[in-house]
């Protein structure tokens, strides 16, 4: 008798097309909290520039989570150059990614309101470890279980690179969310730094393929 | 003469890619509802987790919806590994099934607002029945009209698997919300419980193709 | 020298995928607008009942509009069938029905909040119409610039179904919305009787392909 | 070793259907905006004509809004059709001009609401400026690190359209803008004229392929 969990979720294609519109979503959502902030008419520019101000805050928030989403984006995808087949396991483990792609916007909005606060600090972070965390289970589960469609002579390198990836970057979140005892602008200056240089690879090596 | 209707809905990848961006709008829109719920400075840590609390209710419902579309989504998903062809008739089964798919995360919020009230646990569970109903149809007018492309000696193990699925979830989720009858949160809890259990299979039987 | 709008907008499995963006988006958007009415707390299952009795004309209207939609992103669909080839005029084309989709939730939800006024009738009518026109001209176009691929023997019958099915639902909803000098519920009765027909399909002829 | 740089960021389909999804929602964001401003019941139509005349200029915004964004859309698409490989760098190229299209809704709409004002008119053409600047470097990018697949003799006439395109779009913009020092809606009125004569080619050369 065939088991409903051994046929559902090998639908490869169809997590790929429902991830690009949830992270679609979470990297506009911001833009309904962008409110014209100028309710008055202005004759003068300086006094109107001024007026604009309050933008700025939102406007920031939007562009740290767009990089983060961006870069969580970018890692999901490229799992998908090797996984070939997909199981209701690993359907899972997409979907709950899925889950803390979608919080992203509210958690990143929560600590760009309440910037001097070390509880605000941990919800980013744990946000962003969550992504790490499901992301690297994702690729262990995927290379445990034969989905991975890779020339036996490259496996080894791609597996590392993955993998190291993930736990590079999030040791330097940890390693910045922990700054928040010792300041938090510190950590969150630390926290923007590192995803904007995996956004720009500011420091990659020079070698391409 | 062709009848239009002869020509009409045969495009079953449009109907996948238009059901992810469904499913991915439903997924995430409760986000929306989460607004930071914080408007002043706290001192102390302690007070600040306190004033936070008020969003815990959301977050559930979020949980709650994101499960229960997933679990959905595997099952319309699974389905399409089998049917090859589509036509109007089982097109507007789809779109219908869209219909309810977009309506769960407002009755699954609105059982989470009145969660001492059997009308809302109704409302609630009509949905799911919707959702289920329409699952059903879609793979039943599926194997009759002779759209499915199966191995001969396939057809009866995976056809059993997808129709007793159904059968049973919503066999549990009636049962579940029938528990209201004695009491509310009973009744919620158990219909939680099911649907984890989809979500993370714990109790899945220990063979994988 | 090559002009830029001879290759441009040739993607047609773009504007496949974009049109089941902006229609899945249109066809959830109306979600937003359905607010948990109920604000006390009732003791008695008839009171809360009568209480969530506002949200009735939203629901309807959200069905109303999801039909049309569905109607339109089943017309659309269907040419594409046939549509092979795509250029820079074809694509605005479609880009302007698209247009047209995001504006009919709120036409929609705009003749139900108005629906003794014959103002509203028109502008809902006006947004029906423009959608049935575009599609008309996005077939009329692929068919006269030979961007379709057909069986020659097939052309005839399939582009009678495919216009004369457009003309006859343009000619109901124009008739539909006339009968607005003789009562305004009329009217509307009579579009959404059309637009059930067509998607539950109560009159289509009894042969299958 | 393997880099992670390397290996990702290149599955071009992703980025496609991701750029649709944003450009989906970035094209019907505005119809969140669109309020049904008519809140008695009027007896004449005239007068009710005359209430929802607020709605005229969130509907002027949005047109243009939307004109732009099939515009660019449009533009992104077509350097799909050559370019053939992906890598992280064009990747977040993607990314980025995806950025500036979520924003164009709301510095269209700033604009519409400050139309007399030159630092409107500059955030908009920022706007517009960037979208262009990312899509010549998008395009630029891809020649000289040999991501493009044509026919050798067709390289350097499409290279030339596609660059000559977004330059004159750039400078037609630049002036436009510029037109603001002189009177501020004659500035709007020139930008407009431009996007859509790009949208329905009026001046379009008469050669077809």
């Amino acid at each position: 008798m065939s088991h409903y969990n051994k046929i559902a979720g090998k639908r490869l294609h169809r997590i790929e097309s429902l991830s690009d519109g949830v992270f679609a979503i979470a990297m506009t959502i911001q833009i309904f909290n962008l409110k014209d902030p100028v309710t008055k008419i202005f004759e003068n520019e300086l006094d109107f520039l001024y007026a604009i101000k309050p933008i700025l805050p939102t406007l920031l928030t939007y562009f740290l989570s767009f990089i983060t989403l961006g870069i969580f984006w970018t890692g999901h995808t490229t799992q998908f150059n090797y996984i070939k087949k997909y199981d209701r396991n690993i359907n899972w483990i997409s979907l709950f990614f899925l889950l803390f792609v979608s919080l992203l916007p509210f958690t990143t909005g929560f600590l760009g309101n309440h910037i001097n606060n070390k509880i605000s600090v941990f919800i980013y972070w744990f946000n962003v470890f969550a992504l790490g965390a499901l992301l690297y289970t994702h690729w262990f589960y995927a290379r445990k279980h034969n989905l991975l469609d890779i020339d036996k002579h490259d496996i080894v390198p791609i597996d590392l690179a993955i993998r190291k990836r993930i736990i590079t970057a999030q040791s330097l979140y940890a390693f910045g969310s922990l700054l928040c005892f010792i300041n938090d602008y510190l950590s969150i200056i630390f926290i923007i730094m590192i995803q904007t240089n995996y956004a720009f690879a500011f420091f990659q090596r020079k070698h391409r393929v």
